[in-house]
């Protein structure tokens, strides 16, 4: 069985050398004579595996020393109530953009524990731009400011990052971490759930910066606890050993072909090509406002469901797979993460084409 | 390089068959072109793999269908908060059995949410054996009793359960859940970190009984919350996908070698095939309470230091690793899981026999 294109929204395609380290290591690790998941992981060997996923983190990202990079298991929705736990002990209030499903599950779940305002949502109008922001509306003693820099279900992307002035600015990344550079000192904390462009799905990733950590409310989880995690490495409890390991493979691949600065040039290729076939078809429109569109996730549509279900059918058979939109979309949503290749966003788009014509 | 006897507490031994098959399906499984990690959780390939995990788990152990069957990240660990969480709201108090280093932490996490009443304690005693338990000191109105089945840093596990009457048991049964039959429907919860018998780390297995759900605090973590994650087939977010199919292939082979009745022989011949020899070594001594054995980790030193660090450098060497006790015990340990061959146990008895006619 060939491999096919995986458009996959998350837990979604992965570097095949990764992959196929993976196979080879199974067994036995170097010379420790077990595999990775079967070492105890305070063992020298499994501490360096895990020592240097994080430093591949820190130097991909520039993350400066005065953040921690946590590896917490419960992925981003275990976050929605960490973050606020968290953070939202001084005023008690944060404020919130509403700029898809996950951002609005995030503001719900953190009104567990404090206020959680809506500052601005594009809702209404289906999520299809990120909302217009004012800053006259912020809270300036919000404990922090949220926002979700890609929204994976839309395809939509912050053109620009808001300025919240001394408001620590906390940020979902899920779905574009590591796909082009950000500036990690403009955030007071970024997380993300591993699936999409860290490696496979179990825990999510928070780097936060140090001088917010150790104010946490007392029903705070010790496993949630960024003071409580910072001070044991990680490893309070046991981490999820190879969903780390295998983050390692992954971003050792993403360093050998140039890193997020190398990356983000294929990115931005990958997404044009999309897009710009997109904006000439007569069949296919693209979903997101143009302003707002997302380099890692593509939205598209041709008006007519039954249309849509047999594309997708057609696509599946060619090799091009899970390009169903997110079931509170519809249409359609071509995921293009980094390990997704040039020549599978090429042989979408030449799918993408010839369907077309065939319906002419 | 050959494959070692590990004898580690957790991550720990693996049967070689799952690794082998992992290895084999890594980079296509079955006929869908891409890596279990790749899958969406929401594909039918990969849901099809997690409703086979959980019916593994019904099956081997006999959960009746009255009982929701869980996969929650964040290790039992996690539940330690999980545990008060969903469960101490009727009076808000809670009995617990103070036997070990994880029992006591355990206790420690409910008082953020509680009153965790410590009705027994073998901690001025090193926790050597299973505190004597009076039912007069047992709460009538606690919202449950909670035990640790099996001790993993002592090697004691429970010689009976307590009768706790109408009061919930509740059991962490991370390091011998599966290692020999256990009427589920005794217990009220039984939760364990997946990294000993189950597969390799990464989540917690929760069997909770139906009528206990849907009463948790507030406060409480979507994630962690039994109600919405029962609701959601433990997919309210990304599964720890990987994981869960480890844990299905483990579970297989345990089914295919006579699963747990089967399992149970030969766990006790290996257990005995160490306790009989500590018994009579004049150099080695077993550390846990003879009442209170544990048959998967089995505790032992020499008395002396200096020894205990040749004898496990000396193992090491002849391919026996991971034989030290965990930092807060000394001594020996070797865990001897579901996964570990009876020619590993055999090898580890010539090895002492050997190393203590050495030294005569």
């Amino acid at each position: 069985m060939q491999r096919v294109y995986n458009f996959a929204a998350g837990p979604a395609v992965m570097p095949e050398e990764a992959l196929a380290t993976a196979a080879r290591e199974m067994l036995c690790y170097g010379d420790t004579g077990m595999s990775v998941m079967e070492m105890s992981h305070r063992s020298k060997a499994y501490q360096d595996i895990f020592d240097g996923t994080e430093a591949l983190v820190r130097e991909l990202m520039g993350v400066p020393q005065s953040y921690a990079v946590l590896f917490i298991q419960g992925g981003a929705t275990g976050q929605f109530a960490g973050i606020p736990m968290n953070l939202m002990t001084g005023s008690g209030r944060a404020d919130y953009v509403d700029s898809g499903v996950f951002a609005h599950g995030a503001m719900v779940e953190a009104r567990k524990y404090g206020t959680a305002n809506c500052v601005a949502s594009s809702r209404d109008e289906g999520y299809v731009r990120i909302p217009t922001l004012e800053a006259s509306k912020f809270d300036p003693n919000a404990d922090y400011f949220y926002i979700t820099t890609n929204n994976t279900i839309y395809g939509t992307k912050y053109p620009e990052l808001p300025e919240t002035g001394n408001v620590p600015l906390v940020a979902d990344m899920s779905s574009n971490i590591l796909s082009e550079p950000y500036d990690v000192g403009k955030f007071a904390l970024i997380f993300a759930g591993a699936q999409k462009n860290i490696g496979p799905a179990g825990f999510a990733l928070v780097i936060v910066r140090r001088d917010l950590i150790g104010r946490a409310m007392k029903i705070t989880p010790n496993i949630f606890d960024y003071k409580v995690m910072d001070e044991a490495g990680s490893m309070l409890n046991t981490p999820p050993t190879y969903a780390v390991y295998m983050a390692g493979l992954c971003l050792k691949w993403l360093k050998g072909v140039g890193g997020v600065e190398g990356i983000a040039e294929v990115n931005r290729m990958k997404a044009n090509l999309l897009y710009d076939y997109l904006d000439e078809s007569a069949l296919f429109k693209p979903v997101a406002d143009r302003a707002c569109r997302s380099i890692m996730n593509v939205t598209f549509r041709t008006g007519d469901e039954a249309t849509d279900a047999e594309f997708i059918k057609g696509a599946a058979k060619a090799g091009l797979t899970n390009l169903k939109g997110h079931r509170s979309a519809g249409g359609m949503r071509a995921s293009i993460y980094n390990a997704m290749p040039v020549e599978g966003v090429r042989a979408l788009v030449e799918f993408m084409k010839n369907f077309e014509m065939g319906r002419k």
